[in-house]
């Protein structure tokens, strides 16, 4: 099935809600932390066990109420093999459980190496080889940074299209430097520029639901360019970080939506993660439970919005 | 010793080349891909195993005379878990054989997850842990991607300080639709501008050799534009893809080079790990031999250059 055919099934059933999983290390409930340090010793192999049993128990709690979730590739990178590990461990357990797998790597380069990431996450590796071997990593979706222009981009399309999986372009940034850069531009600002490449290079991967699979990343902190990006690029599904921490706020969500309700994901990490720590209970026993109540709530919100 | 000091050691004693090991899998030499495919298997850890030797092969041929390697991540992430083991090893070995390592990963995100990479590839975690666990990956330099601006950027400047370790920030890319973006800007081209930020980030990164530690990358393709730079910003080490391959003169390096002959580190993948395709020599048997000629004939080219 086209990738975003079956993100907007899954809004249509679930809500458009997606669980950021980014283990901040000094967010981690006390008690977690404690435990496995104390089990494994100071070193990165227990914190890869600590992020383990965190991701399980996260996926565990929301699975039936949330459609995707979203890797933040550093947060294990930060562990080393160690921590890819885990990884790979909690993408196949969420993609098991019906969850689909965004992995937000921001993946970029040349057109030959371009093509070694998109298969690593996406696709898989064909040649020189007798038997194909699909990709190690096997997620539905992939973010990728535009710095190189079309033809670094290209190799991602071509791939993502080939297994019908997702891409999401960075587009327009969260952070207060984000227009340093994405707001240059003669005749269009950089950012307007990336969404455009993306809608003509995603043309051909439009399905059913008039969407693309290839979508981008749109920051909710910058409501002007939300509207704006909204109406003049109905085709292209967003990926909206920023909620909640990096200060985005829930009403300007209202523009990322079309009038059916659609074209939007909405990225919250550690207002789901890590409600336990306004709940009081310091040491996180039972963290999940808040994570699941704050995920329904989400879910809620989100529901009114798409009206 | 300042990451910028060590390279102008290197590259005096050495010279500028750096190899860049970038297991092309349809390049790999025959023999040695048909014998671990044969022994484990058509699957993704006998891919590694092959990438494995054929590095330790490169790295034995050319410690010597060659005092940088880059590794391109892409190519070890497209193995999976397995490529990053061999990764891993490749890297402790470069090391080891007193190489300076620059992974090529042009990592990218905003400031708490740029942060996490920063610390996974260059500083290690100290938060909040008892004793603080270095760095799993360990290497000298890093790439990174400037889309974000200068607050995404931080983070890395601020760990790779720390621990006296380099950075190269992507500017001018080698590809044909570099100047998509790149060339975008109103009063200065983005990529001139990258180059102004990074000069700015680093100048507490200045050492002894007037060089610091946090460079840009440029490609050889554009001539114009690295003589340009090389003027306009003398502090900066270039890290120069896109010599053979990807249609880089050699004549077009001198602009890179300071009149002392510093200030440039040219890389060459293809032209040295795979010059037994072009020597007759069809599986590849003894391709390490050629590696080690090619390596002491760039040696020998560049200097000529740098006067």
């Amino acid at each position: 099935m086209n990738f975003a055919d079956q993100v907007c099934k899954v809004v249509e059933m679930k809500g458009p809600l997606v669980v950021g999983m980014d283990p901040h290390l000094e967010l981690l409930p006390p008690y977690l932390l404690e435990k496995w340090l104390r089990e494994r010793g100071n070193n990165l192999q227990a914190l890869a066990y600590c992020v383990m049993e965190f991701g399980e128990l996260v996926i565990e709690a929301i699975h039936d109420i949330v459609g995707f979730v979203k890797f933040q590739m550093a947060f294990y990178e930060l562990l080393g093999v160690p921590g890819l590990m885990v990884l790979k461990n909690l993408v196949d357990r969420a993609r098991e459980k019906g969850l689909t797998v965004i992995l937000d790597g921001k993946r970029n380069d040349i057109a030959s190496t371009a093509a070694c990431y998109a298969r690593a996450y996406l696709s898989g590796i064909e040649y020189p080889l007798e038997r194909s071997i699909p990709s190690f990593w096997d997620v539905d979706a992939l973010t990728v940074n535009p710095y190189f222009g079309e033809d670094g981009l290209t190799p991602f399309f071509e791939e993502a299209k080939k297994v019908n999986k997702g891409l999401f372009v960075v587009c327009r940034t969260t952070n207060p430097s984000a227009p340093f850069l994405q707001d240059e531009g003669r005749e269009e600002k950089v950012y307007f520029k990336v969404a455009r490449l993306v809608e003509r290079m995603g043309e051909k991967m439009i399905g059913d639901s008039g969407f693309s699979s290839a979508g981008i990343v749109v920051g909710a902190t910058y409501p002007e360019d939300l509207r704006m990006l909204r109406a003049e690029f109905p085709s292209l599904l967003f990926l909206i970080p920023g909620v909640g921490a990096q200060g985005g706020g829930l009403e300007t969500l209202r523009f990322a939506f079309r009038d059916d309700g659609m074209g939007a994901l909405v990225n919250v990490s550690r207002g789901v993660l890590f409600a336990y720590r306004e709940s009081g209970k310091l040491d996180g026993r039972g963290f999940e439970r808040l994570v699941r109540t704050k995920s329904i709530d989400y879910q809620e919100r989100f529901r009114e919005l798409q009206r």
